[in-house]
């Protein structure tokens, strides 16, 4: 059985820097372009040559590095009305640019000919036959994309038509079908996208954006009648609700339609890897209920159906977390019952029972901690410490007496300095120091490992990796309650760890100690071995 | 022409709440089944009735709200294995609840039958039947939800008939079919539920997860074979990466496919105002990409598109905002070029000239700006206030010479205390004021009204409604740079303010001190008009 090939046509470097809060440094483009490369992507549309200046600097440092398995792509546009294409600032920029491949858009839909470009219906085909004939001439691989084509087919098929013939004659190499705003329906999309695929003896892609939540399943709409070329972003990032998601569109293809669209299939193992770096480059927060690649991807809160996972992973996991590079999590809160914080302290290497009262007792622990603000999702050290107090197991390390911290600013021209004092005890020995940081934070924490490194040398290894501050109650503003979470690092493990406190400097103070504790605790068990 | 009806079932208080991170008070259980009351949805399920006692909390409360529009519905499994069912928990549990709906879960998986209820195939048949006639025989409307149906379906289609068959013999008054893993392809539930559709003659709903970037598409595949009946969540919150999402399913129902789902169409309206109210309940943070309802599903970003808008609002938006009670946003970025920084200061109503060097010199600051890690898209304010600076249309209402504050914390058992102290210039009277605060930012918020009250007497009715805080480079943690945003308010109006600085502390001072300044500003406006 011959298997079909879907080429993947990534364009997060230039569709997706357009959503609102990302923007890619050209040194991000050239890192995001490599991760692509090993994966495996087909295509790398790297930016808009005439747009932007950061754009062409990408062109030019792209093309010192080499790539395995893309081709890169720049983005332009047909040329202007009334414009020879030799003269065209647009088409020069793509020459400029000098990728392989070049993607250019071209009007379908009449309103956007009459009204957005303000030139003739004639003149909108000869702007597309002459753009794609210049490229073409100038040996370059040419990728059509057909702008608002499914509104432009439904207000009028012929001219929608009539304006991707004009590509095809002039030798576009592949005819993409963009669905521009986003609001087509799946059984839409596969029946024009049909019409074309019947109608040209050349490959066709489809672009889709996901403002009717349908972005994904349009894309596969059209692969289903034809399309043998997809366009999108990694994470689904762009404009207004954003791009078709390839980070779902891969495994869905690959997984589910068992269709290939990567040179090597395991390759699909690196998909949260790639998610996770792209959403690094372009400093976004992960969104944790993604599919596929998410951190909430498959875990497991309710009671019942962690107690169905253990049993069998099918029961509610669509398909093996590990063929995406994904695993399974299990979430600790009042929905889990027993069995989570069960499975939880056998993790830790604690002896207890399922059903003790020492179960219990952490459970109704838990419930009032989580009533008070705290949530122990990504602070998997402090629900530790907690099991291990609430079962007496845990013996201080130090006792805090107090801290201090001063920020001032007195003169406009410097910036603002941060000073912290902390005093504790261990044993007979106290303990006062002073530290100062970039913020309240930072100077807390050095105060904090200079008290502590005399009696706990490792204490050294301790690096602060994350910082995220949550306010609990929007609507009383800094008079609310403040989670802090932590994620601290020793070089071979990470930890997370909360705090909560009306209070941000003391919400820190407190995952800042749960932080140092658990290192000093993973010490002990390490010696105890 | 007779236009279909499809009852919306929403579930976000049972299926929603077993999401990570979400928890709903009894109480907010309540403001949310008032809303989706007003809103029009026909059935809402409230809670798991033998599981939480705080959802039995909600259907005593619940039960004392007249409801204009929507059934309450508790949900509950069928009898266990080998108990009557009028010696079941569960079963009692859901007469205690004494709604007028109760919906219950089965099983129609084989796999789940053996290997996680480990029980015979035909007692499942049983257990379905017995639980389904013995809520008819209490009076109760029935909706039977077939867990696992398309799995079921796929690996023994005769048994999983033969399950609903049972439902259906003892008097259900619906069959709900359930994609519970959420990985299933439209087509596949497509032809499943057609499957289901011509075999009974009783009403099929669809219930589906997100798994595969499909809940939407998967839902709407179901109506299109023939189901009339949907389950979801509003914002699509659930377990893993959530369930369908209602606020995507409604709109597209009603405003692509034509149907209708709610008792007057013009609720539509009310959809934004819905996904945000239930966000603040469950205590989310709303997702700004999301499709219809998000804050960006109607913004605009890069150049070229806002120059689209501009002319013909079809061109970059597949509805009308309003439709769903969204509005068009356009956002200040460094893609956007000179037609939106002339968009806000025409808005502002500032006369300026679109090709001046006026408009070039903000757009540069920007961008200087937008490098230092500042961002203007939620911070309309300081972006106001940035270009009246560039244009030298600023006049200073008062000169800073410093602050300080201190936070501590000497006794365990008390809290950490914050005081500010703030000194400032009016003129040439100097103000040097103290506040304490819940934390430093309200220390310094209160030391800084309190200086300024005494010559601008409306910074009284300045309230700080929301503060946010993001990390721009989670590497490098507490030293990295800190965005600050703060939302304000004086009764009428709403703005936001951005600060950036290596100090948290100082990043929220330059936001209180945009905000206080912006209203003075506006103030000023105010006066000369």
């Amino acid at each position: 059985m011959s298997v079909r090939n879907i080429a993947v046509y990534d364009t997060t470097l230039r569709d997706g820097a357009q959503a609102e809060g990302v923007s890619f440094s050209a040194v991000a483009k050239v890192q995001v372009a490599k991760r692509l490369d090993e994966f495996g992507i087909t295509y790398i549309e790297g930016g808009f040559a005439a747009s932007n200046p950061k754009d062409m600097e990408f062109f030019r440092l792209i093309k010192t590095v080499p790539l395995k398995h893309s081709k890169i792509a720049a983005f332009g546009s047909t040329r202007r009305a009334n414009t020879a294409p030799e003269e065209d600032k647009g088409l020069a920029a793509l020459l400029e640019a000098d990728t392989p491949v070049c993607t250019i858009f071209g009007k379908s839909w009449l309103l956007h000919v009459t009204e957005v470009l303000h030139t003739t219906p004639e003149e909108n085909l000869a702007m597309i036959a002459d753009s794609v004939r210049f490229l073409k001439e100038h040996g370059k691989e040419v990728i059509y994309d057909a702008e608002h084509f499914y509104d432009g087919y439904k207000d009028d098929p012929e001219y929608a038509m009539a304006a991707l013939k004009a590509a095809a004659d002039a030798g576009a190499d592949c005819l993409v079908l963009c669905e521009t705003n986003g609001g087509a329906l799946p059984e839409e999309v596969a029946q024009i996208t049909k019409a074309v695929v019947d109608a040209f003896g050349i490959p066709v892609g489809v672009h889709t954006h996901n403002d009717g939540e349908l972005g994904v399943a349009n894309a596969l709409a059209g692969v289903n009648v034809g399309a043998v070329h997809v366009q999108g972003t990694i994470n689904g990032i762009g404009e207004r609700v954003g791009n078709c998601n390839l980070s779902s569109v891969i495994p869905n293809l690959m997984l589910k339609m068992n269709l290939e669209c990567l040179p090597n299939a395991k390759n699909l193992k690196q998909l949260r890897a790639l998610s996770q770096f792209v959403y690094e480059q372009a400093n976004m927060r992960p969104l944790t209920k993604q599919p596929f690649v998410g951190e909430s991807a498959f875990a497991h809160k309710a009671g019942m159906h962690v107690d169905g996972v253990r049993k069998v992973s099918q029961s509610f996991e669509h398909i093996n977390p590990e063929l995406v590079g994904n695993q399974r999590r299990i979430l600790i809160s009042e929905l889990s019952g027993a069995s989570n914080v069960f499975l939880k302290a056998i993790e830790m290497g604690l002896e207890v029972d399922r059903k003790s009262p020492e179960v219990k007792k952490v459970l109704k622990q838990l419930e009032q901690m989580e009533k008070e603000g705290y949530e122990y999702e990504s602070a998997d050290a402090s629900f530790q410490m907690l099991i291990k107090k609430v079962l007496k197991k845990h013996k201080p390390f130090f006792d805090l007496e107090g801290f201090r911290v001063i920020n001032e600013r007195h003169d406009p021209e410097e910036g603002c300095l941060s000073e912290a004092t902390v005093k504790l005890r261990v044993g007979d020995d106290v303990e006062f120091t002073v530290g100062e940081g970039d913020g309240p934070v930072d100077a807390l924490n050095q105060a904090l490992r200079k008290a502590l490194v005399r009696f706990y040398p490792v204490i050294a290894d301790v690096v602060l990796k994350d910082y995220s501050v949550r306010i609990l109650d929007p609507e009383e503003a800094t008079a609310a309650k403040t989670r802090v979470l932590i994620e601290s690092g020793d070089g071979s493990n990470t930890w997370g760890t909360v705090g909560v406190s009306e209070n941000i400097i003391e919400a820190s103070w407190e995952a800042l100690v749960d932080s140092v504790e658990y290192k000093l605790f993973l010490e002990e068990e390490k010696n105890k071995n």
